[in-house]
């Protein structure tokens, strides 16, 4: 039925994002689920949580796999079900939805989900190699085109259709900035001007280096439950009344548009009619903002504007924290930080701090009704989930 | 309720497994899911399949993740929710429990599981190398030990404790390899004896070349649906009336147990209770024989015999074709072949074709009730099936 909950968070946790140098992602994930214990006194993490999923996205970084045993381990968990979960940077949004499959099957009344990546030891050039391999290999990765280069592509395609500009994209990084600042866990924790993003060196054109989200290490995770059993745990349980996940070609030379992401956008239609909730209704959104403008197509994918109007939105400033539709409350992948794996439960981490009213100085005022949506490498993978305060 | 059905299979896929040269996984797995929709003309691919759970292991092989999308576009299932799930080589055993969680969790009628992996065309040591991303990095990779010397530390502990022989070990070579004659999809159809196998040159003591399972290039899929909509696709559907799954440490220095695993025995645990079966009730069996001292403990693991009476069971014949428990007809990891993220739903598509007569020359007589185990690593994750002819 519409609207009615499917499962109940009632703790989450999120580690420090940024350059955590000399822990293994097992030691990230552990603090973040420790967070998410000490939230929760009423829960016994070992008695309890009957599963664990987690979104990783790549074992090249620590050359390590089977990240669900290794991690439950690390978090006290030991011989519980665990799994991965991978569908690029949609990896964690991709865990949330497994998880509330578990509680609505019957099998788990508490499941734990979350995300997790260890990057910044790596070189650079070895992050954008590993980042690749969510795109296309005989179509793409092969002819040498890495992420910036395939959304510089989309960026190019919007600013021919509808007149984007620069200073628009740039917008979206100074509002990120804006609120990573305020953000005590966010990896860049600094304000940036228009002229520094404008200026800053192009890494792709159009996109500069301040268009692009940061190469950051960090864990997420959310416990949830069947809603009917969330009072014992918290008095603050978020509910979660839509949840929508879909795909698209792998390469992006078969899509029908470079202005919008189908897979999201299919995500985002099933998502609203599951929850019964309209574009308009939602408070405070977390959006998959890899680069600038897919920040931008987001809004536009969303519904928070029509198609092409996106740049529009952010240079009205309707999309800052005091906006009518405020929009990575967190600084966003660009500001907080995106590791890739615990990237969307961290979105989801974030609506849930702003649904209960512990954003602290991001805090956004009345807020009911939340939105996390979440991108797999180009679009291949979008996930689409809305949460509302009981 | 026990034995009540979760699922049922409406149908399954099997590519060949083997040497598969000049084809990319994605390929190989679309000739997995043709199967299965040739198999099942009622069955409208596009508009009835509502998710995908891939098994995929490794990265790495292809330089290609993000193995959900990329496998639903080539198998016709385009914008689908195709996700990709992991955990190392029982990771499409995990794939077929989440699907059958999507299908209880009233979000999916019809969901296809799977599993798949192209290996041969690397290096043997590339593929050790991307294996044992499977095990842990700083206390077994880091050192050098790559999964035979795992399993070999298993073998020589069982063969201290028990006496379990070399000769034992070789039995279930012998055995599998007689299966795997009879296969026509396996990747090796030749019989092997006894001396051939137990002369063949040491990969780590005790293991030889003939006691390890095949680096193969292959795909498996099956189609789940509700047991109440299952004879709208096909007059003989199969019904899943058991899944378990359970961890334990990455690391094997930290278990309790070196002769057993812990993982699958709570597993294999909560699976029996679901589905209201003993081990006395299970006619035929595919277990995890990616070494054959795997195979002796899956035996005990699973209750087929006591701690310690493995390498007795297969010297007596017992789990033989003809014998009373039946184990790896399709010849197994062993000889039929291991491409791994394919393993666990290629042993759920075996035990498909035993349950519903199809198994053609290695079909074993009056079975109604199968089961499939599928390891991950050194036993960090396993997952228990038990299925049943309606």
């Amino acid at each position: 039925m519409k609207g009615e909950p499917l499962v109940s968070i009632v703790s989450a946790g999120l580690s420090k994002f940024g350059k955590l140098e000399g822990l293994y992602a097992r030691e990230i994930f552990a603090e973040a689920a420790k967070e998410a214990f000490d939230r929760c006194p009423n829960l016994n993490p070992k008695k309890d949580i009957k599963a664990l999923f987690v979104g990783h996205m790549g074992e090249s970084y620590e050359h390590q796999g089977h990240t669900g045993a290794t991690v439950a381990d690390w978090a006290g968990l030991l011989h519980i079900p665990a799994t991965r979960i991978e569908t690029a940077c949609a990896s964690s949004g991709a865990a949330l939805r497994v998880g509330i499959f578990a509680v609505l099957s019957g099998f788990c009344d508490v499941v734990m989900v979350g995300g997790v990546e260890k990057m910044t030891h790596r070189r650079t050039a070895e992050v954008t190699e590993y980042l690749a391999m969510a795109s296309d290999f005989p179509f793409e990765q092969w002819h040498g085109i890495t992420f910036p280069g395939l959304y510089a592509l989309m960026a190019t395609a919007h600013m021919h259709r509808y007149g984007t500009t620069e200073e628009q994209l740039a917008m979206v990084a100074v509002k990120n900035h804006q609120n990573g600042f305020l953000n005590p866990k966010a990896h860049m924790q600094k304000e940036v001007t228009l002229e520094k993003v404008v200026s800053s060196r192009v890494v792709a054109w159009p996109l500069k280096l301040y268009d692009c989200s940061l190469i950051t290490d960090g864990a997420s995770c959310l416990v949830i439950t069947k809603p009917e059993i969330a009072k014992k745990y918290t008095d603050m349980p978020i509910q979660v009344i839509g949840s929508g996940q879909a795909g698209d070609s792998i390469g992006i030379y078969e899509r029908e548009s470079f202005t919008s992401l189908m897979a999201a956008k299919l995500a985002a239609r099933q998502t609203y009619e599951m929850a019964g909730v309209k574009p308009e209704d939602v408070d405070v959104a977390e959006v998959h903002d890899c680069f600038t403008i897919a920040e931008i197509i987001a809004y536009e994918d969303l519904g928070f504007c029509k198609p092409g109007e996106g740049g529009q939105l952010v240079e009205e400033g309707e999309t800052r924290l005091e906006g009518k539709i405020p929009v990575n409350t967190s600084g966003g992948l660009k500001a907080k930080g995106h590791p890739v794996g615990a990237t969307g439960t961290a979105q989801a981490y974030e609506i849930y701090l702003q649904l209960t009213g512990q954003a602290e100085k991001r805090q956004v005022k009345d807020v009911k009704i939340g939105l996390a949506h979440n991108v797999g490498g180009s679009g291949a993978t979008a996930t689409v989930h809305i949460f509302r305060r009981e």
